[in-house]
C-alpha cells in the first residue's frame, strides 16, 4: 500500500515515463476519471453542513442504515441493466465489498452454532483477499478452507465465493462443490459482472449477490458496495455485522454514490442526450482498446500469453462481445517468476501465487489511468528483448 | 436499532407528543442540527463526480487512505481546543470510532501471537458495544474479559479500554487495573473529551487515543472516527485492519468531516465573527440548560437520582465548570427495573444490565433534538404520579 506510484493522486507522471514505476498490483479504476472529468461540474453533489447528522437513514428498513435514494438508484440501474433480479431481494448496503464479504460469512456461519470454524473456500485462481480477510482475526466462526476444486469435507457445513467474472482471471464461474446435501452455502461476488467487462447473459439470481460501486463506476474512494440478499434472516444478520462493525455506513458517500448510478442509468437512455454518453458503452470501449494493445505487445514473443474469450450475446448491448475484463492474468513461460520479472522492469504486479495459483502467473490492473498503462504496453517488448 | 422514533428524520413528530415513543437508547447526536441549520447553505460540502475516485488519499502516508486535509483539520482543532497531544503521533482515520477500537484490538494482539485469545476489559458501567465487537466474530486475538475492577489474570497479557469521560455515566476515568509488568495495554476512548461535555483540564496524552466525529461535531451519519497512535507499528498494524475490514475509509465522508472540523475551529477564533457562534460555547449552554430542567425534573421525588459532577477548570472556556454528559445515567430506586418503567411510559432507555451494572440503572441518551427531551421530561413527573 505504500509503494509508489507512476503518477501523484492528480494523474500526472512522477518521473519520465521510461524510469517511472508502474504500479498495476492494485484494481484502482482511475481509468473511468476521464469519462467523469467530460462531465466537469455538471454532476456535482452537494451537501449541507446539517444534512444527515443522524446514524440513520429509514428506520422503517430492515437495512436502517440504507440512504433511501441509494436503494431506489440501486434498483433503477439493475433493471436497466438486467444483471441482477432485484425482486424478493433485500439490499444492504456497506462499506465497499470488503465489508459485505465479511458481513455474508458472518451471517451464515454463525446461526450453524458450530464447535469449530466453517470452511471457507473458492476455486483457484481465488481473490487474494479472500484468504486474508477470512482469517484476519482468526474467527472461531470460519476460517479460510483453501482451492474449492480439492476440497474434500463435504459433509460438514461450508461456504463457496463464487466469483463471477473472476478475480483475477475473468472467467464466468459457477459453483464447483458437488454436495449430496444441503451443507453448501454460496456468496455470488458479481462486482465485475457489468457490461463493460463482459456480456450479460441473463440476470443473475442467488440468494447473496454483492456489488460495488468501485467497480462499475469507479468510485473506488466512495466505498460503497452492496449486497442483494433473499432470506430475511440472513438479511438481518448482515444488518447485525455493518451495525456492530461501524455502526452502519458513511450517508456522504451513499448520496454521492446514488448520484453517480443515477447519472449512469441516465446515460444509458435511448433517446441520447448530447451531452451525457453512455457510461458502459464508453467503459467498454476503453477496455476493448486496451485489451487490443496488450493482445498486440504480447503477440510479438513467446514469453507471455493471456487467455481468450469466448463471444457471447450481450442482452444489454444488444450485440455479441468477448470479455474484456479489469485484470489481464498473464502467464509467463515455465519456470520464469513473472512478477520477479516485471517489477525488475519497474512493473508492480500481483504475483499468481497470492491467487492460489502459481509464480508463472501475475494479475496487472487494467483499470489504471491511460499514461501508465501507455507506458505497461510500450515496456512490455522491453522485456522481451532483455530476456 | 428498528424501534420507531418519536421524531421521523427530518425531525418532526409523528403522534401527539404525548402519544409518542421517545427514543433515547441510541446516542444519536441530532441535538447539534439546530447549530448546522443556522449556518445554513453557508458550509455546503461539493464533491464533483470526477474526484476521488482511488483508493488512495496518500501514498505516501503510513495511513495511506487518510484524506491530506483531514489530517490538516484535526491538527488544527486538537490545537486549539487542547484536549490532546498531537506530537509523536500518527494519525489514523476509521469508519467511525468503532472500527478504530476494533483496529486497535486486532493492532495489540496479534503480534503477541498468543495460544489463546487475550481479555479486553474495562470497569462497570462500561459501553455496551464493547462486549459485543470483542466477541462478534469469537477471536482467536481476543475476548471480551468483563468487568476491570475484578480482573484478575494479570499475569497475562490484557487490554483495558479506559473510557473518559465514560460512557454511559461521564466520569472521568484513569485505568484501574494495576500490574507489575507490562502485560497490560491500554486504549483511550477519549470521544466525549470536548468542551461541550466536561472541562478540558489537560491535553491527553497516550500511547492511543480515540476520537469520533459524532460526537465532536454531532455528525454521526458520516462514520469518521480518528485515532492517534504513539508507536509505529500499531499505528500500521491498524491500518493493516482497515486496509482487509473495508479498503480504507470513504472520501467524501472524510472530505466533509474537514470541512465541518474547519468551521468550528474558526468559530472557535477569538475575534468573534459574527454569523458563527462558538461551536463549543453554544453546544456547553444547550447541554447546561437540558442538564439543569433534568435535574430539576428529578428532584421533585425520590424515585430517580443522577450524580454530581465536580467543579472544574476548562482550559478552553477560562472558567469553572461541571461535567454536562452525553448521557444521564439514571438510577431508580431498589429493586425496580429502570428500562422497563420507562418504557411503560414510552420512553426508551438502555438497561444498566447491559453496561454490566444494575437494572436500577438505565442510560437514557441527552443528545436527542430538543422536542424529544421536551417531551421526556415532561413525562418523568407523570411517571412519578403513576408509581
Amino acid at each position: 500500500s505504500s509503494v509508489p506510484q507512476a503518477t501523484d493522486n492528480n494523474g500526472s507522471m512522477q518521473n519520465h515515463p521510461s524510469e517511472a514505476i508502474i504500479n498495476l498490483d492494485h484494481g484502482d479504476p482511475t481509468m473511468y476519471e476521464s469519462y467523469w472529468k467530460k462531465l466537469g461540474q455538471k454532476h456535482n453533489l452537494t451537501i449541507p453542513g446539517f444534512q444527515s447528522l443522524s446514524y440513520f437513514s429509514n428506520i422503517k428498513n430492515l437495512c436502517w442504515f440504507l440512504e433511501p435514494k441509494l436503494e431506489q438508484e440501486i434498483k433503477m440501474l439493475h433493471n436497466i441493466v438486467g444483471n441482477a433480479i432485484i425482486k424478493d431481494h433485500h439490499i444492504i448496503v456497506g462499506t465497499g465489498s470488503s465489508q459485505l464479504i465479511m458481513a455474508a460469512l458472518f451471517a451464515l456461519s454463525e446461526p450453524l452454532n458450530q464447535p469449530n470454524p466453517i470452511n471457507v473456500v473458492s476455486p483457484a485462481p481465488y481473490y487474494s483477499s479472500y484468504p486474508e480477510m477470512t482469517d484476519l482475526l482468526r474467527s472461531g466462526l470460519f476460517k479460510w478452507g483453501g482451492d474449492a476444486n480439492t476440497y474434500d469435507h463435504k459433509d460438514e457445513p461450508y461456504i463457496e465465493m463464487v466469483t463471477s467474472p473472476n478475480n483475477p482471471d475473468g472467467v464466468i464461474r459457477k459453483p464447483v462443490v458437488i454436495t449430496n446435501g444441503a451443507k453448501g452455502m454460496l456468496v455470488h461476488d458479481l462486482v465485475y459482472y457489468w457490461p463493460q467487462y463482459t456480456a450479460i447473459t441473463s440476470p443473475a439470481d442467488h440468494d447473496i449477490m454483492l456489488f460495488t460501486v468501485s467497480k462499475c463506476t469507479g468510485h473506488a474512494g466512495s466505498r460503497i458496495g452492496w449486497a442483494l440478499v433473499r432470506d430475511e434472516n440472513v438479511a438481518k444478520k448482515m444488518v447485525k455485522f455493518i451495525e456492530v462493525n461501524t455502526i452502519g455506513v458513511s450517508k456522504e458517500a451513499q448520496l454521492r454514490a446514488a448520484n453517480i448510478l443515477e447519472t449512469i442509468s441516465v446515460s444509458c437512455q435511448k433517446i441520447k442526450s448530447r451531452d451525457l454518453e453512455n457510461f458502459f458503452e464508453y467503459s467498454h470501449n476503453l477496455l476493448v482498446e486496451r485489451w487490443k494493445k496488450l493482445r498486440e505487445a504480447i503477440k510479438k514473443n513467446e514469453l507471455f500469453c493471456v487467455a481468450k474469450f469466448p463471444l457471447q450475446y450481450c442482452n444489454f448491448s444488444g450485440d455479441f462481445t468477448e470479455s474484456y475484463p479489469a485484470f489481464a492474468w498473464m502467464k509467463c513461460k515455465d519456470g520464469v517468476d513473472c512478477e520477479k520479472l516485471l517489477k525488475e522492469h519497474k512493473i508492480l504486479s500481483r504475483s499468481g501465487r497470492r491467487f492460489g495459483s502459481d509464480p508463472e502467473y501475475v494479475r496487472v490492473s487494467m483499470l489504471s489511468r491511460d499514461e501508465e498503462i501507455d507506458v505497461f504496453l510500450k515496456r512490455l517488448p522491453t522485456i522481451l528483448d532483455c530476456k
